[in-house]
């Protein structure tokens, strides 16, 4: 497969399936002296869990994250970062009938083609669940930002289907199961998901993250921008479709002396460019907005071919959400944050000095 | 800067600024065998060069590529294949004037902040001039997919400005400066540009590449996608804002019932994925689209600041693409075939077998 | 720390120290289809793991290992490979004393400078605990090698302090404790381990690993060669301190009449080159042989300096291999299999053929 | 090939034939600022051009670099350093006698297998022509290191044939054609080389290069050690089978207690190490030697097989070296510098301090 691995310097290998009898990973490249703790990874574990509210799916799964090695007596020591979360709640049977057939919309189809063969389980390693690890080791490089260089990275759901997100209040974001930010439109979401899930359809959403303090001059040009990379993180997000940088697909219709972003002595008067010039940050709101598809496990029957290329009916049982796009917010932070991580260290190698903005960590020279 | 090279098996990187002796870079993976020419390159650079319309820069480029090495007897034999453009048209002296000054929407500033210093004539290596290599390696990669694969990469003008294309004809696409495949567009593509650059602004566009005869089974789950790694290629290009796979942003308020592309025993009877689903390819075409931000150089007067960090007024000199998304055109396909070229390697890797789609090179095992 | 993985396209990311909770690791770019289970890998593990026999040392640990993803029905899918090993007998105790100060020869010092800190217990991370991970992922690749090209990884002890072999047996190698393949050479070992370990010191060693039936054709040059990635490998295990492919020293003062090896059309007519000519592959035997420092860890008391830089007296407790090279027979042969695993995959990505030595693995198109 | 680049931060990409039209390479990642000319890499490639006395090849190169980006008024800026010599005393037709035939000894036979086909004219991407643009990079690297660190790379030549180095001064190695150290050896190299000379034959050598003052810390565990790395380096060079750190294949025969450097409140008092322990440098000289086996392009007629494989007698024409371990010295010096300088990036991004030795670099933060 070899393509496990996420970052150049700081970097998250991941493994497991679905229904198997753990998924785990490595984080490679952490700085030593930073203080972790498996309560700090479980808070973002918790948000993107399994089974909190009706509007996800019904497995339940604690998702409690071990932390196997690189830490001692609390401080990362430099080496390698083993995470492990063991599955419980696999109801695999579940899944026989969907052994021979390919969902349409799933990677039964492409994983089969593939590899000859798959764990067919749940999805086995095509399912989402691989991104709780990505969550945990996003919560270290979150905890790392924020402490050293007092970046934010925070996330929110701003459209379902037709219910749009209008005013954008990170403080709201986290206190309902849609991690929607605008109050006024808690109940419409509610409205809708109510008879989304009647009718045994999904939809689609679109999720935002926006990265707060970030220095300027983050990004490797000219493959490795930080536009690109970010681009590259969230498009491997499962079900995301598409990625925006500030402005995104409007700027097809803007004209150049309207998209650019003046700078004055206090600053850029706005931010069209969403934060990035060039491929480096410019030291303003990182602002990245991705559409996902609506979930392909539905109970609404269809038509696919099973193995043999023989037509046949289809009607995907087992525990799914109706939209994926809400628990994708935390994986949208955690990936945003990887990808300022990397780059952070792939900045600070380059130069002889430190970022304006770090703060030191104990114990570290 | 170390963010040069693009490609894990097949690998490009590059060198040169806009305004310095060449351009140049190193095609490292290219398999022996395949019957390789400088004018086989020259095709898509004569595309991309400026100079070419009134519609496009009006610098003087010949943009004549020279292979160095790894071509022998006019085949590749397996080594490092480097590639050198000399820069010919540089009127640096037109540039001395953003020495101290930093364009509005352009890198002067984020480069500046991040290197300490930069090369300012032309824009440096922030230029799009960096791109005429990507598009002579993406040529290599290009003729190799269509011999040895069957693969062809159409990319297309979709939109530019108001102007929406309504019909894709590929034969069209080559006929006319703008790269549209819509012959009902033509006119009012040339009187849309006529009055832009009579206001002296510039305006944004939207791009799409499509791959045809793509075999199932190219991309490496799960970082490694292969809509991921095309998200990454297309945001690297300059002034990429959004990059869409498939339906893209739409699916944001599209059902389960409705996205799902039905497997039947002929193949696949729509295609919203955009013919990647699990970040593997599907068979089906690929598709992208990607949205490009109106030039940054307008000779519209506008407020920025200088290295003193005073406003100052500002209005930039020198020749520019009034549509930074017509040129694009080609280097969409370009990126497109490098990652193709990239997963077809990296899958073979994998395989103990030969993908049903390859077709034998003289002289390969 | 971000150096914890080896291979590009069969990748082995490992974690854990010494006496943490567990080790364990990932192994990604495994193809699909192969039959593995735990007790494959078991077999080396079990050759490598410690408390085998009294000259090594007395820590017991079953060193069982555990596939917790990648196989599914006994077979692996093309996902990455998760393993784990749980620590047992961890005596951590015996370490508190070394906690403050630096141990001579031992990479106490140089973590503590590098990292700010450290964990100490058991040598943390420079554990040659570690090294079973590269074992069973070394399994793999083995299992792999000799499935589907018939290759073999043949490793052996050349030499421990004045005890040098005149014989290389096979069949011999395993049936001692020393990994000796010389018969006529057991008792004088077993005579010159007593005295050692009475005395309380350590001794170097040689060792030898002999990869057969690889086929023509394997590393990349110009930096990736063959040999230059397998000194890494090599070097890369604890202790070794040089690294020699077929004559190697011994060519300082041979002649080139002397040292080429004369292709005949039945063959090479003999192998001073070890296997290995301009980096890649000559289809013979290859000869890697490396040189392994004493172990630090001895009772032999001895001066040293605390964290204040003050000088104090030394004595290593804790439980330690009078000879570390003996164990690192096991270590050398998984290294060798992955370097080779890794160009095989790499060699099949660049040629559409299939390598005449492969025989076809079920499933597998 | 996919193995032409060398390094992960600062990383060198190679180009060229033996008789090509040119040679050439990238620098990526090189930090801004540094002071750089021509001139300051012409010092290094002129130490190991061909043609300076009797005792190398008769081949006349000028070897002039040109650097093509990267350096702007002087100094780097971050981006790129495209590297450009080109080829002028291409003496082709010696070669076309070699095309159809294997000389023992020689990459011819490997890589005609490997490629199917290859580049005949002087051994092609084999030749050891390649390694000017190591030279020239590894010239980048050293300025850097001695300007912001004070790290000098000094290599020299410690034993040719049966003629033992016994003292290095290295204000000596400079002054003579062999990089001899030892001046009362001179007479001696130059008796054997004219002997060796008119017996049509090659010999071995042994050539050492030190680093001094490195700062501890430098490397990465596991398996990117800093002596795994330099192995690597060295291993790559054409003709080396060896490789020792510190006292190598000696330490087989050396008891711990004897081997062990101890620390003093004043420093090691030893340096068995080689200045490497645990994979990290210790702060002490770094000290490496390699061997290199005799040039197979000799006179002396031999027996070989052709592409058809069939026997037949072969006298190597061209001019080629008796001794290629003497020219390997400035590459070897190369590419300690260039495992040095992508250790210092790599160890500066995991740490939010500046290393104790750096100086700073005029216009960086």
């Amino acid at each position: 497969m070899s393509g496990n691995s996420f970052g150049k310097l700081f970097t998250v290998t991941t493994f497991g399936e679905s229904h198997g009898i753990a998924i785990g990973g490595v984080v490679d490249g952490c700085p030593p002296g930073l203080e972790i703790t498996e309560e700090d990874l479980q808070v973002d574990l918790d948000r993107r869990k399994p089974g909190t509210s009706r509007y996800t799916t019904a497995r339940r799964e604690d998702d409690e994250v071990q932390i196997l090695s690189g830490v001692f007596e609390g401080k990362t020591t430099g080496t390698s970062i083993g995470l492990l979360i063991k599955n419980k709640d696999q109801r695999s049977q579940d899944y026989g009938n969907i052994k021979d057939r390919f969902r349409p919309g799933h990677a039964d189809y492409t994983y089969d083609q593939k590899y000859g063969s798959r764990d067919y389980r749940g999805g086995g390693r095509s399912s989402a669940r691989e991104t709780a690890i990505r969550v945990a080791a996003g919560g270290i490089a979150k905890k790392y930002l924020k402490e050293v260089h007092g970046i934010e990275v925070l996330g929110y759901l701003s459209q379902l289907g037709p219910v749009t997100v209008d005013k954008v209040d990170h403080s709201v974001t986290n206190t309902n199961p849609f991690f929607c930010p605008d109050e006024s439109k808690l109940d419409a979401l509610d409205e809708y998901m109510r008879d989304l899930k009647k009718s045994g359809d999904s939809i689609g959403a679109k999720v935002s993250v926006v990265a707060k303090n970030v220095p300027v001059g983050l990004g490797e040009p000219v493959f490795d921008r930080l536009d690109a990379e970010i681009a590259h993180a969230m498009m491997g997000i499962n079900a995301v479709k598409g990625v925006e940088i500030g402005d995104g697909f409007d700027v097809i219709n803007q004209k150049g002396s309207e998209h650019r972003d003046t700078l004055t002595p206090e600053g850029f008067s706005s931010n069209h460019a969403g934060g990035v010039l060039g491929g480096i940050s410019t030291g303003q709101d990182i602002e990245v907005h991705m559409a996902l598809k609506p979930t392909s496990s539905i109970s609404v029957p269809g038509k696919t071919i099973n193995k043999d290329n023989e037509e046949i009916d289809i009607v995907t049982k087992g525990r799914h959400d109706p939209c994926v796009g809400i628990r994708a917010v935390p994986i949208a932070e955690a990936m945003l944050a990887l990808v300022l991580m990397d780059h952070l260290l792939r900045h600070r190698a380059q130069n002889t000095g430190v970022l304006s903005t770090t703060k030191p960590i104990a114990g570290q020279a």
